[in-house]
């Protein structure tokens, strides 16, 4: 058996690495199509995404494929249970990817993927297309040897990127159909290039917009202004207020379920190969700040935050207009750590512009979007697979790091369906996810297929 | 003399009164030019704006009419001198308008003019091609009798609503042929519908650009959030520090020039037929707020002020983007007041600024426009004719208050040509100039041609 499963690796291996141009040429295909969940009027393009993802699932000889219609995007369903009594696998993924701009910054199209040096550059190549194609490339040589001994299941939704807003109800609607063993999720990263590395927590996400309105139309900023109140000067003091002098969030209540970091983790978080000269690179800033008394790599896992995302009011075109504008309106961000709960923030929120907001003054506060945040178990068997995949191809031990970005879905995943998700995807802190100028580093595109082979294979035993 | 000069303004009021209909027509075709001087996508649009406008001089048989370009948008000048000894009236105008934006907040389209009840809606009908149309057509009417006994130039610009870039220079290299006795500036308005008014001081301008830069490329609001400064957040605390608690602007040595109210002129002020009822309403606003110490119309006309016109970073389409942005930025203005000197805003802005941005936090000021304040003198042969004609036509005496606003080109006026402006024009406080549906109330804008017909032929003598 054991001899048995390591040829079959070696032959799925050996696949993989015979069609890395074929396998890169379809990537390329995957990452033309603009799949922006996000704008409206990329709707048509989230749909064909889907399709195509559809159609590699169906080439896998999936015995069941459904694209499944939402109020919003659609999700891709697919199984194959052939292996009765073997451990099932869910693989979650997303196939909508982020607005583009500012579209200037680009220094190629975002949906024209382009090689340069040993990265591909496209909207999507990181944050996931990249990730969940390596994943099914991997199944793909693992199906050219003898049936795989694990059943699979995928859930590809399209849209991680607004805030899964019909996840949950799918979810919620399909607990049976969905049962299995362990989630493998595989929008996620490593810690270097040539450093594994998974995240054993994420935080949650609570998403707002907070629009001021003062006068009931836009004036003259000569003929009121000193007068009347000016909406952006009230949600500038807003937003400015939302700090203390010491980096704490001060919306009413906003700390008190939030868990104080271990002693013991601390240490372990002190021990990350990390340095502050690296975070500034990475974040392409000057200087680093925050909440007193933590360190950055505790800010960004184990502490919450909240950012402005999004500002506007007023005249913003070319030359100088003299308005006293009617309404400004920002689009603001909470990260939750545990216990938090994401749901709670709106109302911390709500009372806080209350209480600030001078009279006269019009305000609204409007969900947008929110999730959970996740602690995985780093104990399991199915982390340990994690773990020997990596070793297998990297040749070295995973670094376990806790993650500043939210993935909602593996808190969805661990209240509903009660199992936990392995983060396992191969995207690098720097790739400038969400922001112009997206990549993918290709050498560990192509190691990620590789791990995949190792942990599927180990799994199925 | 007297009995002729008499007749002739009958016969003038006659034209008048019986072109009521032709001039609507005129008005209306000027309206339907979209002469929107902030933006390099109307420029052809001003252009012929400018054209019509002398068309409409050369209609008044003036010998020299030009259309003289500058780095901007052209000015157009006509001059007729043919009363030697008689006085010089420099008519002073502009032909551009505001850009439209909210678009979707007009009733109708902004260049397609639509009567409703009593008002004209159109861009720039009331600032102030309204009128500047006026004017002329009191002239037509004047030079349809006996040759007019005064001298009479005409300088028309099309940046005033940018800030009258070119304007200064063209002054400076025309002083010559500027020289007049008065000017006779038409951008101006009443107190209300049946009351005339006259204002005696404006607020200078000083307009900039305030950009901030934090990373110097958009970050995942997830991955960084919370370990570096959000530019929104430094933004929001720089606009946020710019007022005190007693709504006092925070600039260093913002108010070292401001000239205090005299006890005699706080009185007179004090008397004007106002209420703060009346302000809410016209401002459209639920509340009123300002500088602690001052009333309303102190506030608005003797004391300075600063707004925000604009503000811009991050992510402002659909949805929820889980950006921290790069850059943020803000348009924001001063309003000055005797004796503070526009030139001076922009240091105190960069010294309050390089104060209080945090440590690697990049930033710029760009000047976008400025101008100087002014106070005319209320007392002169000028100013006693302007209020004669309003007196002859509303029956009422005129009142005399400080604007907001800032008119660059009084001030300009009084400094290089060395005379005093009356402000006589004939827009109304509720206009909604500068917003969406702007209006001019029609019946005052046949007043108006009757009152400039007045006006013009009592210079004359």
């Amino acid at each position: 058996m054991e001899g048995d499963r390591m040829s079959s690796i070696e032959a799925a291996l050996e696949y993989a690495r015979g069609h890395r141009d074929a396998f890169l040429d379809q990537y390329k295909e995957l990452l033309s199509i603009p799949s922006v969940s996000a704008m409206s009027e990329h709707a048509g393009d989230v749909q064909r995404c889907a399709e195509w993802m559809a159609a590699q699932l169906r080439s896998l000889k999936m015995a069941k494929v459904e694209i499944i219609p939402t109020a919003g995007h659609p999700i891709v369903y697919g199984e194959w249970l052939n292996a009765p009594g073997k451990p099932t696998v869910l693989v979650y993924g997303h196939y909508d990817v982020q607005p583009v701009d500012p579209l200037n910054e680009w220094d190629s199209p975002p949906f024209e993927p382009a090689v340069r040096e040993d990265y591909i550059y496209a909207r999507g190549a990181s944050d996931m297309k990249g990730q969940i194609f390596a994943q099914l490339k991997a199944l793909e040589a693992l199906v050219q040897q003898d049936a795989p001994p694990f059943n699979i299941k995928y859930l590809l939704e399209g849209e991680e990127e607004i805030g899964s807003e019909h996840l949950e109800e799918f979810i919620d609607g399909n607990v049976e159909r969905l049962a299995c063993d362990v989630v493998l999720n595989c929008d996620a990263g490593i810690y270097s290039q040539d450093q594994p590395g998974i995240i054993y927590s994420l935080r949650g996400l609570a998403y707002f917009e907070v629009e001021v309105r003062g006068p009931s139309k836009d004036l003259h900023s000569g003929r009121f202004g000193g007068t009347v109140r000016n909406p952006v000067h009230v949600l500038s003091e807003l937003i400015a207020g939302m700090h203390d002098g010491e980096g704490r969030v001060t919306l009413p209540g906003f700390y008190d379920k939030v868990r104080e970091i271990e002693e013991e983790e601390r240490e372990a978080l002190g021990n990350l190969p990390y340095s502050d000269e690296e975070w500034m690179r990475m974040s392409c800033s000057k200087a680093l700040d925050g909440e007193a008394g933590y360190t950055t790599i505790e800010r960004v896992g184990a502490r919450p935050a909240l950012d402005v995302n999004g500002i506007w009011g007023g005249y913003t075109g070319e030359g100088a207009k003299t308005v006293l504008p009617a309404v400004a309106t920002a689009k603001l961000s909470t990260r939750l750590v545990a216990d938090q709960d994401w749901r709670e923030i709106g109302g911390m929120l709500r009372a806080y512009v209350e209480q600030h907001v001078p009279e006269g003054i019009d305000w609204k506060v409007r969900d947008l979007s929110g999730g959970p945040g996740a602690i995985t178990d780093r104990h399991s068997t199915y982390m340990a697979a994690a773990v020997g995949a990596l070793k297998e191809v990297f040749g070295k031990d995973t670094l376990f790091s806790r993650e500043g970005g939210s993935i909602p879905v593996v808190g969805m995943m661990q209240e509903k369906l009660g199992v936990d998700s392995i983060l396992l995807g191969f995207g690098l802190p720097d790739d400038g996810i969400h922001g112009p100028n997206e990549r993918q580093y290709l050498p560990n595109f192509f190691r990620g297929i590789e791990t995949y082979i190792h942990f599927m294979s180990t799994i199925g035993g």
